[in-house]
């Protein structure tokens, strides 16, 4: 039996040896490599992290003290090590081990980490909350430093530093977010950075003199401001943080030393611990940027290299076009350079490729900057990172109604990655800053002409929105109209947008075998959206059916029923299908879709219920 | 006739000496201490910028160069020298002065600047443009040292230094914000700054070395370099700018010639200025919080000291009582004590209150982590400003359910700040926040019941939303149920929530004195929506007429409408009065309310398009 075979909970870790917790750890990462090759997910950043995790465990209780990830993407290990490691063949399936802490999953889950640089702030209000109590549990938060590139994570530190909270705040420093590091602070840290020779002189340098107590601690004080030179302007003392480090983070008992003393001070320490992303795997070593988010792949031979044919793929080409042709078009994106697809945009003009971290908000106000003198940026973002850029779409792009084009990748559900990643929200969001216009194609060659449309036929901001994934059977363009009813029917009107029209197609299909004859309207534009070709239809049919993958509030279904109500169009039947408050679990796509009746099948038994047909099962082919 | 009078625009400032410069500060100050005590205004941070205003004129040219103010509340003296000097008699009135830079004002203002920490953002963007196209002008960003608690002013800050794009930030560090600053970065900013006697002692030390240049460069080579020593890890330095300071921002030929100087520099320059808020007017050096914004006041007896019993005043008042039963309960600002209120309660709780500075999505993720450990955290915020934390409440408030209670504060439309002040987004993006309860009052009592009621009876999020200023006519509380018919009547519904009540109420009287009997129903919640009073009305009346100073998208009465068209119940007509894209100029809230008809006049007109009343004018008493 291996030995992590007989971890079941944290409490085995502390009888093991040094020796015992190495092999441990290089069984960790065979069995990321072997489970993770086979489900897909996070690798890099979770191989990097294994000693970490172990060292966390060996210090800290999860059960009682609270571990708070930041983007807990890197919390596969603490799974393992809480419980959890004979659920990882349903990681990130439906009904499985979600990829990202939960506390509803686990009381070692401290909280909910999906989105970056978050993890101080909520740390330090449990820290407060702690001590408000006169509880005596630790607070530690994880972050890597691709998060502290947020803006969030700087608020966090630097309310933190000022608290005189005991609270840990661990830097897994492995050099890079998802893609390079960017900005300030990725030199910065560099610099604070040393080179592994540092580790090996300081083994030797303590095994010498750490036998001659009095001798070891001058030579200390010595070294400690040396250090300080040599490491100038700490930031993180300089918010007040007790710093320590940098510690390599892969060697265990330095980890848990150094993690035992953070412990025992009674104020807000920072850990600077060094990592490399992919740690022990040599083909994630090379290439950390590829294996951070993985699909299933054959681990003897690595990841297949080339880029997926999807929306995110065709952007980035339809961009290139549109830049080669014109010097004012410029790409902007918040570290998610390959998950947008600009990755060729970057190397073919570099000088027009903006990447300026984990900073959405940022993007959005410098964006608007750009397009106040007479750039077109292009802004690349997932819809649920967009989030974070609210204020500023309104505030700085919006009110002085600034051309700027929001490629807005992942927009409706995402699947694996869960309630986080969804792009559930952007359609109530974006339809409620002043001016901005919504286009949603439903396929490459729309999101080609729509691309083109928004960069020069529609003035002010523009969100382009697109799914993760490729199209599916829809494959036409009629992108420029703002609606275009796709096939003619009397029984009822259905309406999607985006890639949902293939849903409602195939439902359209199940129906017409049923003899019901549904008109399907496709709408291009939701924002402003026109609401007459429908109203037209509903005027015929009378039955309003809509599907559409984001949540209630602000959907297009409630706003085409406010219409009908505002323009005294009778209806006999109307259903809205949606995703409720958004919150929606991981799962495939199809999954979900099917799981919340928004996909084909629930679009024809929403149909069937406005029509009352009987119940029995309709066979679809 | 006064130098001020003859300057028209800032080409006039070329030719005026030194001393003439120093007479025009103090006519510039009298300017606006007169003209501010009239209108009302921001006052203690444009007395504080006045000379380093007049520097940047000398130096830059406004009309080609942008200068990108942060928060520009302190741009009045821009505003004067820049040919407006002439409308302050009408600042922040309808059609007059906004109190914000706004291009379309003025070919100076390079961008509009309500929200905090924004500018370097912006100004990068156009530098980068500037760049791209080849163009030769300078962009400056002014920023206070308030503006830098925010992270995104970190994330501009760490792109900007990064970019090698020629860039001057201006920080006009006067040692607060509008509340005193707080965090590590204001002790660090306060290790940087050095007291009056520094400069004294430099002026008296270029005096003596200054003629032997030889002297003079050996030793002002050992200052910088024992500068350095002694302002230990600038932070500016480490994120690639060039540092250039601390200046004396009263001292125009040093501001003069240290701009001259930054603007050479090709690369990024931080120029740190320190000012006092308040400078020159002694009641407001004494106290400059008071002096931040004022209404109308004794230019020579100073700003009336109590507090305004509004809204505000009633929500602190309220808190307190709860906090004095409970230790539970905390309180979380941002920057914002005195203005939402919490005054009494940062003396009295001091342990249980914290101001994060400007870091609204900080605050809103450090709740979390608050009410994840079982404390009630209150975080009272402007609700123009929550806009910031959008992410964080999806994020981390709500996928997990936390309770936390957002006290949103400036509701709806807060008159004379304008479109970056009001509050008129909240009802979209709080009712997308899953399980986000909305509650709001209407009256005072109506706070006090819901605040309670938000803290102890309602799990998850909750935002008890309330108004700038005081109550109306309306006194009385029917808060504790979702809805409630205050008038019965049968020819239309009306339908409104909060403050709002009171027009809504006005107009009823005035149509039934035209005969008309109009059922008045008030919404206490507004997210979960109970439709069902209003639909049971409307069965009666046929005809809804909703009234809301909010934007239109996500209305409440776009969610009223559909409830018709989903339940069938047929309008013989419809009106929903709310405010279009949100976007809405400074003015008085009566003034702006009456212009976009959502006030009683606007209602009864409403009502009598609907009933297809003859178009004679209603005298209403």
């Amino acid at each position: 039996m291996s030995i992590l075979e007989s971890i079941n909970s944290p409490d085995d870790l502390r009888g093991l040896t040094t020796d015992e917790l190495q092999t441990l750890a290089e069984e960790l990462r065979s069995f990321l490599i072997e489970n993770v090759s086979r489900t897909g997910g996070h690798l890099a950043s979770n191989l990097g992290a294994v000693e970490l995790t172990l060292a966390l465990h060996r210090v800290y209780d999860t059960s009682r003290d609270r571990l708070v990830f930041d983007v807990g993407h890197q919390s596969y290990v603490h799974k393992i090590l809480t419980g959890r490691r004979e659920q990882f063949d349903m990681l990130r399936r439906l009904g499985g081990l979600s990829g990202y802490p939960k506390p509803s999953e686990s009381i070692h889950d401290a909280a909910i980490a999906g989105h970056a640089s978050n993890s101080v702030s909520v740390a330090l209000g449990m820290a407060r909350a702690r001590s408000l109590a006169h509880e005596d549990y630790s607070v530690v938060a994880v972050v890597g430093d691709g998060a502290l590139t947020g803006g969030l994570a700087y608020e966090g530190l630097s309310d933190a530093g000022d608290s005189h909270e005991p609270l840990v705040v661990i830097l897994n420093d492995n050099g890079m977010a998802i893609d390079s590091n960017v900005g300030g602070m990725a030199h910065r840290l560099s610099k604070m950075r040393v080179r592994p020779g540092y580790f090996k002189f300081k083994r030797w340098y303590r095994r010498v003199f750490g036998k001659v107590p009095a001798l070891y601690n001058f030579n200390h004080r010595v070294k400690e401001w040396l250090k300080r030179r040599l490491i100038p302007g700490n930031l993180f003392s300089d918010l007040g943080f007790h710093y320590l480090g940098p510690v390599d983070g892969h060697d265990l008992v330095q980890l848990e030393s150094v993690l035992s003393w953070a412990k025992e001070l009674k104020m807000p320490v920072l850990v600077h611990v060094i990592t490399q992303k992919g740690h022990g795997y040599p083909f994630a070593e090379q290439e950390p940027e590829l294996y951070h988010g993985v699909d299933a792949f054959d681990a003897d031979c690595g990841v297949y290299h080339g880029e997926h044919p999807g929306f995110s793929h065709v952007f980035g080409e339809t961009l290139c076009t549109l830049a080669e042709s014109d010097r004012r078009i410029v790409a902007v994106t918040a570290a998610m350079c390959s998950g947008t697809g600009l990755t060729d945009f970057a190397s073919r003009y570099p000088d027009r490729f903006f990447d300026v971290g984990i900073a959405e908000g940022h993007a959005v106000a410098m964006a608007a900057g750009m397009a106040a003198r007479g750039l077109i940026p292009v802004f690349a973002v997932y819809s649920s990172f967009l989030q974070r850029g609210y204020d500023m779409l309104i505030h700085d792009v919006s009110l002085s109604r600034q051309h700027v084009v929001f490629a807005v990748d992942r927009a409706g559900l995402v699947g694996r990655d869960g309630e986080t990643h969804q792009g559930v929200f952007d359609v109530d969001y974006l339809c409620s800053v002043p001016h901005m216009a919504v286009l949603c194609p439903a396929s490459f060659a729309e999101l080609q002409e729509m691309l083109e449309l928004a960069c020069y036929h529609i003035d002010g901001p523009v969100a382009v929105r697109y799914p993760r994934g490729g199209e599916g059977d829809y494959k036409l363009s009629c992108g420029r109209s703002p609606a275009a009813v796709l096939r003619r029917g009397g029984d009822l009107t259905l309406v999607a947008y985006g890639t949902m029209i293939n849903e409602a197609l195939a439902a359209a299909d199940v129906l017409s075998r049923l003899g019901v004859s549904a008109e399907v309207v496709k709408l291009n534009f939701i924002n402003p959206l026109d609401t007459r070709p429908v109203l037209e239809s509903l005027r015929r049919t009378g039955r309003l059916l809509v599907s559409e993958d984001v949540c209630a509030a602000g959907s297009v279904g409630s706003r085409l029923l406010a219409a009908c109500a505002r323009e005294g169009v009778l209806l006999r039947a109307a259903e809205t299908l949606d995703l409720g408050t958004g919150i929606v679990e991981h799962g495939s796509v199809a999954e979900l879709l099917h799981l919340r009746g928004v996909d084909r099948d629930g679009i024809v038994e929403a149909a069937k219920r406005m029509l009352d047909i009987d119940g029995n099962e309709v066979k679809a082919q």
